[in-house]
């Protein structure tokens, strides 16, 4: 293996009576020969299942990386029964996120890698953000909305609205707001992904894309408008598609990225499909975020079923993010 | 092969500017030799292909279908040109459906596959029903309202509203909307699938199923009161799920049909997994309805591009609920 000269991959603790431990083990079992380089912000005491190493800075994790999983070790104060949430741990996942953006802020670390966190135990704890994604924003942002990107092998989706009623997603959906996101998503699939003309394919609302107007308005008068707006600015966007044939394996390959109007719309279809390890990526942000594309899974922590392929896909991917944005910004 | 004591399906031409020709030409190919027998309503004298004969009833169906395709002749009033739609035969295309749903009643034809129609031309000729099914539950109804249920090798989805626009969708949503659609579902499942205790996944409408209310409301008082009462008359319903986590590769063998509350959850997680040919069945009438479940293709008619597994799939599957209703009739 030859020396990574790039800074490594912070990977946050997530929840730590969840699966993200023994995942991050899993990780390393996996990367530790062809890398990407990673560190993990953990209670080093509390892992198991490989040599573990504990680091005083980001810069010690290379050498360390091809025979022990590096950590930086942050102590909980109350030790982890796994799948029992305790709220008194939960300021030190919330720290670790912090440390970890800090840290990439900082040019210490590649990108940010986080493990899934509980949000109920963090709310109980005060952490007054929807979620990982808008807290990251509010940490890193740049001022615009951040962009839920969920990646797998046959799909790219980005969700324009993500984590509100169904109801009011519609009530909220502007040519505005789709206008934006679509730009975004653009600026993202070109400086992260390294596509230079990326190809968006706009999701309609209602069946069929509304038929014209007799099965609903908004694709009409909503989301047409948006989707003349992008073009007339040179992104090649198009839609409104009927949303049950966006997603075939015929239609697929005609794009780079599917705008699904609503969290369902966009998660459905690549949930469908992703068998080895979806990645939900963060666009629009001051650093480079990926995570693995499930939850805490605490019905299965400390069984050893944890599958850390989702997490090895997103470290893969946040390492391939940085590298884009590196040579970009060459 | 032997002789096929079974009343034989019929094949409505659907719209002749289609690929419903081609693709009955095509089905006849694939299963001349292994049957299910069927016969297609259609003008004789557009079609091409295959050996074509004209019968005279369905009881001659059988001794010709190894040999050809069998055709009730019915004449269309203008000559056909692939991919463009005439109202004047729009007539004809509702006819047939009439005559064959006819057969079916009359136990001369032992199901009914609809070849794909075009709305907007038989909106144009006076047809009065937003689509194919609402029509036959017209036509062979029992009171209740058709149920459209989607199979593919992999899962099968019900949608429990269908074309109507998303808002009115969720406005119109209530716990005996799901709870009727649902009872339907099982009798379907029983009667036409042969199983005895059919598994319903009911999906959740919110994301993540609401959240316990902080994502919206419906999932916790509508839909979950549903589930609860339909447990309580015996019925295995689990939900509301989240829909995202509905359609997984994991999830999908726990159970035998997922119910989604509005068009496109239903269609996009079927669309998105289905490769070889989806079918359409609709559940809940007097006669056995199947479909292929895409639309009439005109945009690649008479190419001979166009694949006929879908409608393979769907002459198999009449058959296979025919012979389901006759064991259980027994």
């Amino acid at each position: 293996m030859t020396a990574d000269r790039r800074a490594p991959l912070a990977l946050t603790m997530g929840e730590p009576a969840g699966i993200g431990g023994e995942i991050a083990v899993g990780a390393w079992r996996a990367l530790r020969a062809s890398g990407p380089t990673f560190f993990l912000i953990d209670d080093a005491t509390r892992l198991s299942g490989a040599p573990i190493r504990r680091i005083a800075a980001p810069e010690e994790a290379a050498e360390v990386f091809a025979e022990a999983l590096p950590v930086l070790h942050r102590p909980l104060p109350r030790p982890v029964v796994p799948g029992r949430l305790d709220v008194a741990n939960a300021p030190a996942v919330i720290a670790a996120i912090d440390e970890a953006v800090a840290l990439a802020l900082a040019g210490r670390a590649g990108g940010v890698v986080t493990n899934p966190i509980q949000k109920s135990v963090l709310y109980a704890a005060g952490f007054a953000h929807p979620g990982h994604t808008e807290y990251l924003a509010e940490l890193a942002g740049m001022g615009t909305p951040p962009v839920m990107l969920l990646a797998c092998p046959e799909l790219r989706v980005v969700p324009v609205t993500i984590h509100e009623p169904l109801k009011q997603a519609i009530a909220r959906l502007t040519t505005g707001l789709i206008v934006e996101i679509a730009r975004l998503t653009a600026a993202g699939l070109r400086q992260d992904f390294g596509i230079a003309q990326p190809r968006l394919a706009i999701a309609g609302l209602n069946p069929h894309a509304g038929e014209d107007g007799t099965l609903g308005t908004e694709d009409r008068d909503i989301v047409a408008p948006a989707v003349a707006l992008l073009r007339a600015e040179g992104i090649d966007a198009r839609g409104p598609i009927p949303p049950d044939t966006l997603f075939t394996a015929k239609a697929r390959p005609g794009y780079d990225v599917a705008l699904g109007l609503y969290h369902d719309q966009a998660l459905i279809p690549i949930k469908t499909l992703d068998v080895a390890g979806g990645v939900n990526v963060t666009l629009g942000l001051r650093i480079v975020r990926t995570s693995p594309d499930h939850g805490t899974a605490l019905d299965i922590a400390g069984t050893g079923e944890a599958d850390p392929g989702s997490l090895i896909a997103a470290i893969r991917l946040a390492a391939t993010i940085a590298d884009h944005r590196r040579n970009a910004a060459r």
